[in-house]
């Protein structure tokens, strides 16, 4: 942990993630841990608060989470875009992915699975098992046990992104990303 | 159809939701139609391409999914962020739900849940039944059977964006969107 994280009551995790941001997905087992990109993440549910997160069979963070039976999501940030592209594109079976990418690691409050430095959000992520999901379709559903923001960029339930460099990202296809853009309060009464 | 829609490849389809951008979705059954706002909602696969839904049992639309198996999903734009939160806020059992959120609808080419105009993107999908998601966790899963986009906005797998009323939303809560944002393109070597 550190001073730039609050914590974030965990009825209103879903919020880190309903606008669809790109994630880093740590997890650790054994004597390893790994980092990688994932944008096929979002809620399920908001209280206890769920999310789903699609990963693939043969990446080393599969193993991991099936190892350990947690993950935690991490949300990068712009000025964190070369990173992220790079945790998704090496192995973690690469011995020193993090080092070549430039993440660095910490230690989250009640999953094994580490954190991300520099990011503006935080869930820590524990498996419900559902192997036919898991099996099928690479497909995982987990509890959020704890959730954590940068209060400069998120608070009250609400993004802010006061700094260019600091706002979310979101995951287009070969190495394009489109940052989280303008915001539009729409204002119309119901009916 | 129209002339504004051009076929997406199956195999791509997925991009027209990697960003993860707020969809309407559509349905149909019996005599009644209905389109609701949803951010809970991703790939699943890519080929062939498979999407997750999260709609609550308490809807129409819910109801009008299990009766037909099918849906639509229709990626709107920043010009249309009314009409995505009325769609969010009114339920399908108003009447004239459709005329109060000014949605117009047209027919999609192999389903029978309707297509909404004024979007950019489109997908036509077919449930994959998977009872036990549906009932412990409202979580559909569904084939996309088709995919077209606005060409002007989405051509050769990426989105473009040439006006900023057409860009794609993302939600926030309580009436917040943030447009779909600057682009990004990442050109480091991997390695």
């Amino acid at each position: 942990m550190n001073n730039l994280m609050q914590a974030v009551p965990l009825a209103k995790s879903y919020l880190l993630l309903n606008h669809g941001p790109v994630v880093l997905v740590g997890s650790a087992g054994g004597d390893c841990q790994n980092v990688m990109a994932a944008s096929w993440v979002m809620p399920l549910d908001f209280d206890p608060p769920k999310v789903l997160l699609v990963v693939d069979r043969s990446s080393m963070t599969r193993k991991l989470i099936e190892l350990s039976g947690e993950f935690s999501l991490n949300i990068p940030c712009v000025s964190m875009a070369s990173q992220v592209l790079l945790a998704g594109s090496l192995s973690g079976r690469v011995g020193d992915k993090m080092v070549r990418c430039g993440l660095k690691l910490f230690e989250a409050s009640c999953v094994a699975a580490p954190l991300v430095s520099g990011c503006v959000a935080w869930l820590e992520c524990r498996v419900v098992p559902e192997p036919r999901n898991q099996e099928k379709y690479d497909l995982f559903i987990a509890e959020v046990l704890a959730a954590w923001c940068d209060p400069a960029i998120f608070s009250e339930g609400r993004w802010h992104f006061p700094d260019a460099g600091r706002r979310t990202l979101h995951y287009q296809a070969g190495g394009a990303f489109f940052a989280t853009g303008e915001s539009i309060q729409v204002t119309d009464g119901i009916g």
